[in-house]
């Protein structure tokens, strides 16, 4: 679907200025591609699906823009997309002003409602007689600041600029660490390549709700020595008790234990979705046990085709 | 090693009138075979190591001529051989006396030490008064009564002829249908063709005592459904705290949950020693539990080499 004779194209969630921006801007493979913003994640979505762009970023976990139901309901049972890379980015806001506008002046903050109860502290020691106000998007809310309706916004530092804006104060959460997921998707395709340093997403489908299936699954995992780093459960809508499960772990598909992992869970579940393996963006290097690296597959498996012999 | 122009050789533990003759005796294959005793388990294993039998059956598991702990570690340790085929014998002694005895004039009782407990309470109950004596084997007990040494022996009721001696009484024993199980054992060659009610013996050697090792090794088995009929622990020699661990489960080296259960065991364990897989002598057909038929296998592997593509 891709047109060599022009950029590849990134659809991301807008409008400019949003953390989804700054994600994308962060992705090398992103530099001289076109970028086009969306209003919602399924219009980002969707884009994608038809062809309108080759490649898409989204928030998939812990988000400060408030679409992480939204992704993974979207990737879980929406036509399939696939994940061929993810972006970390620290959970910290800035204080945008108005050039000029100094702290003792803010009487009224505005934000996403997902950005007011994770600065909830630092507002009310720094600015405790500001009101705050809801907009549709952190960005939304800058423009707000720039059109003079409110003296603050709380967003990425990397908004001032677009909106003409001056940074008070930066580094703004009263939760430390804290860092947003973003996801590179594109329509299936083969895997990047292993780097030694992947995660894994898959979804798995109960068909019926048996006792014990969720250890089941689990089991498939835990005894070819694969950590599990999400899971997540959500109603699959097909009514009550009938769910499907979100899971990230260590590991590429072409790992010969996530290969074994994957062909039992196949087996076990009513339907299982393969959302991706990609390069993991903390660069953790999994501790593989004993007994689990492709060589000890290969060699057991030579031994039991020479006792079948 | 097997001479077309002469009968197939059968070695056995001896003499003639054991429990384990009568086991051979109801082998199909061993109809018109040379049946050859010999004194010892690792006397009948040795002369099928050198080729001067082709087949050998010894007791395994509940013996009543004490040969189990035998029997386990000559198989694990030993010079490899092969199980390919059991046979169940109830455990029921008969009283065997020379003709014209009755039960008032038994004032001696000989029989192989492992009979006795066995047969406690029926000699407490219908002699009373008779002093037991031990045996090397029932066998010989039966002799030593022939040779006017002892009033009766505990035995097989197949041994009265042999030694020209009645049957007094039959079916005695303690315990309601226990059984022994014998096996019939050949050099290592490609087992026989499964027949969906299959047993697989292997031995597993933990090299290092860590922490779950078992746990680990109940694990490959139970995340294929594979349900063990039998675990021994037993010590290597190879000094405290190094074990092995006889199994015998469900289902053939050629069905697929099997092959990977085995792989599983043979990438976590020190070694494996593959034992054998044969038909089940009590015809038990398992239930294979959902996602792990050999269909079910086939399916995941085409999924999976989709999705690596």
């Amino acid at each position: 679907m891709t047109d060599a004779s022009r950029p590849e194209r990134f659809a991301y969630l807008g409008p400019h200025g949003t953390f989804t921006e700054a994600a994308l801007l962060s992705i090398p493979d992103a530099a001289g591609a076109e970028h086009i913003p969306y209003a919602t994640v399924p219009a980002v979505l969707d884009a994608l699906r038809r062809g309108d762009v080759d490649s898409a970023v989204v928030a998939l976990e812990n988000s400060v823009e408030g679409s992480v139901p939204t992704t993974l309901d979207e990737l879980a049972t929406g036509e399939p997309l696939q994940i061929v890379g993810e972006v970390h980015l620290p959970v910290a806001f800035a204080l945008l002003v108005r050039p000029g506008t100094d702290l003792r002046d803010i009487k009224s903050v505005a934000s996403h409602p997902i950005a007011q109860p994770q600065c909830r502290r630092w507002l009310a020691t720094n600015v405790p007689d500001a009101e705050w106000h809801a907009a549709t998007s952190n960005a939304e809310a800058a423009q707000h600041v720039a059109d003079g309706h409110y003296d603050a916004a709380l967003a990425g530092s990397f908004a001032a600029a677009r909106y003409g804006l001056s940074v008070l104060a930066e580094d703004i959460h009263d939760v430390a660490d804290a860092v947003t997921r973003f996801v590179a998707l594109r329509r299936p395709c083969a895997p990047p390549p292993a780097t030694g340093m992947d995660r894994t997403t898959v979804v798995a489908f109960l068909g019926e709700d048996h006792v014990g299936a969720l250890l089941e699954i689990l089991t498939e995992f835990s005894v070819r020595g694969i950590n599990l780093t999400l899971i997540q459960s959500r109603p699959t809508g097909a009514g009550l008790g009938s769910y499907l499960f979100w899971m990230d772990f260590e590991g590429h598909v072409t790992d010969a234990r996530v290969g074994e992992a994957l062909m039992g869970l196949r087996r076990v579940c009513a339907d299982v979705r393969y959302v991706g393996s990609y390069p993991r963006a903390d660069e953790v290097r999994p501790e593989i046990r004993r007994g689990t690296h492709d060589d000890d597959f290969t060699e057991a498996a030579a031994w039991l085709a020479s006792i079948r012999g």
